[in-house]
């Protein structure tokens, strides 16, 4: 596989769960909580999806694809919820959260 | 090390981390969430801990009694939260953090 | 989704996770540690994905399909390269894989 | 808590764990990998604190001094049976494993 792009999926990955993980925090911090569950579940959601890869890519993991492809799609689902508000740590986070889907789809498909 | 104590200790870990995702969930539901952040921040929490100990003390680490007590420690504070609520979800996770958390304590100072 | 289901693949994955943890250690302090080193890593990879998963399906995952489905792959590849040994914690190991693989399997492609 | 002391804890944190996770990729596809046996343990016992440490931080956690004194704790460990081994993979573990600890002190114990 191609180092770099693994090297870059890594480091995506885990920026991305420093990103989800203020949003989460920050939402939960809002005047109205309860507005943002869904963007406080999926920023738990998508940040342990994306430990999980970064330490599994990390290690050598034979079953990178896959393992990508799942992050990719948490990522994408995290990102559009995200998109939807207002706040500088949602819109932050949603474009972590498409970068990082780009970097794993690169390693789920690598381009021939 | 005492096998029968570490065995439950990670049998206790397992089933706080399950206590605090439901309570989690569960608080997340509830019509004001924001009541419940304190308790929803540290279910998360407690999940963590729990759920990295148990880990670690099923692959046999040498630092069983240093994450143990970090383990006993973030239960109590996460058992305090819910025990101040009356949702059935969040008697039901004091009850167990409590449970785990004399469970660890017997692993990070075994008695004499 | 089928609640028995759901809870009965959360107690699969972490029985995976402690058979699977044990068998690393194990295998470690073989005489030959580099005879089992494949097995070494499988059981890693396997440990991993059996706790994100338990932890993500125990706090309502709305990506429990997926999850699943990444679970039962890695199982599956454990469990085959337990197997192949003699030593009684891998063929434990591979049998509680199996069951694992077919728990994940009833989450991500319930029955009509 | 001192802000700029956090984030670098958790880049080290992050850092510690690729280290720790390619040494340990590494001594399994060395020669004699039941020579590195030590180490390829301690390498899991450290990425796995770190991840879990970097995970905790980001999220803003109330136990981030007594997470990171734990951290520091096996980070040492860890550092000190790497830099028994003259593979460059160990030293360079070695390398950051104690960089990680002393950027842990920090957040465990903050100067006055």
């Amino acid at each position: 596989m191609d180092d770099a792009a693994l090297q870059n999926c890594i480091r995506e990955c885990m920026q991305c769960v420093q990103a989800c993980n203020r949003c989460y925090y920050s939402c939960l911090n809002e005047e109205d909580p309860g507005m943002m569950k869904d963007c406080i579940r999926l920023d738990r959601e998508c940040a342990s999806i994306c430990f999980y890869a970064a330490d599994a890519l990390s290690r050598g993991t034979p079953f990178s694809a896959s393992i990508a492809e799942l992050c990719a799609q948490i990522c994408d689902a995290c990102g559009e919820e995200c998109a939807r508000h207002e706040h500088e740590h949602c819109k932050r986070c949603a474009e972590v959260c498409r970068s990082c889907a780009e970097a794993c789809r690169r390693i789920a498909a690598p381009a021939a």
